[in-house]
């Protein structure tokens, strides 16, 4: 396994998030980077996700990735562990969120020369998150078939901040009352430019799709 | 269907959260009110957990319920409407959790006498509501199978806040990897006093049990 770092980055209520978050954007963009930020429910696998999204980009592009969580290192290790990429753990002092100052103090541990895929694992939560900018140049939303499908009505600003959709578990369809149509009908009520993909991360199904997405965003920071 | 009303409650930053909410919790006494607040991820499970407890408790007590959201009100209206008794939606305005301060605004659209149970379900997240004592006697964490046994490690406040654990979608333990035996292990290095329940809201598994403690605990308050 490679080497886990665990920094701790705390809040920085003065600093000003958008002017911050365009100051990372540019800073991935001229290293050639591409930003992921990627945000869920607690439990919606983003890790199993990002372990099998990883393992098949990793042959054909540099990654690092970056974890958020209040205090564990579980999950950093999880993806260091099971892909062999660089991991770094933010541990942010007990919050909700993380702004783009902290992503900015972040990035000050990486060589980002040579990275082509940056992803940022988000703390688990549908609220906080929406409202921070981390300087990401897309976010991915996962959210997981038990969940339901009302969710983007009850929590819209997390669905509207969102680029891509992804409805994971979809392998657990049959014992669930999530309704395809019906999620679709509420995710048009807040964002109808979303796009959504399908996938069960634990069997593999629709991973391909989510690959080449990922591969044409870094290929659109390359040009 | 009762009526679901609806209300506006934001949070006044200059509020005493802790005195408040003993107020809160001194007001629901002198009424013999057992009030229960709710917590959870989004889509672990309360509102079907709800309607079932309501359910079963509706004809030996008086029931009033509370639902906090960002600005849906469908919660509210399921609650009302599968169970008959009152709910009243609270809008926090886009806020991730509610304080002792709202729930005591709140508490104005209420007239408690001959209310034995009050229950509040509070906004889907497992980190900001676990950091606000909302006044209530008993807080209940719903954990789903889906989400996985890693939780009490990621979350560990949540865990520690919360007096019964309920695991619930039991009936769904064959397609999940949720190891009970390392969710209590995990559980217990957070908070080794906890009870913890394991239900189906969906088949009724389990729901015997929570109704007794719900019971027992609205006793101790008329006593």
């Amino acid at each position: 396994m490679p080497e886990v770092r665990v920094i701790e980055i705390h809040e920085n209520i003065f600093a000003d998030n958008e002017r911050t978050a365009q100051q990372v954007r540019k800073y991935c963009s001229d290293n050639k980077t591409f930003f992921l930020n990627v945000m869920s429910a607690p439990g919606s696998g983003k890790t199993t996700m990002l372990v099998e999204l990883i393992n098949r980009l990793k042959d054909t592009c540099s990654i690092f990735e970056m974890d958020v969580d209040i205090c564990s290192t579980l999950d950093a290790k999880r993806v260091a562990d099971l892909t062999g990429v660089p991991s770094l753990q933010i541990h942010n002092g007990g919050l909700c969120h993380i702004d783009a100052d902290m992503m900015q103090r972040a990035l000050q541990q990486v060589d980002l020369s040579g990275i082509d895929l940056l992803i940022l694992e988000n703390i688990g939560n549908l609220v906080c998150p929406a409202e921070f900018d981390t300087g990401a140049m897309k976010n991915i939303m996962l959210l997981s078939v038990p969940e339901g499908h009302d969710k983007p009505l009850k929590y819209p600003l997390m669905f509207q901040v969102a680029d891509l959709i992804v409805v994971n578990k979809i392998d657990t369809m049959a014992y669930f009352d999530f309704d395809v149509n019906q999620f679709k009908k509420n995710l048009q009520t807040v964002n109808p430019n979303a796009e959504v993909i399908s996938i069960s991360a634990k069997t593999g199904e629709g991973m391909e799709k989510l690959v080449r997405w990922v591969e044409n965003e870094i290929q659109k920071v390359k040009k």
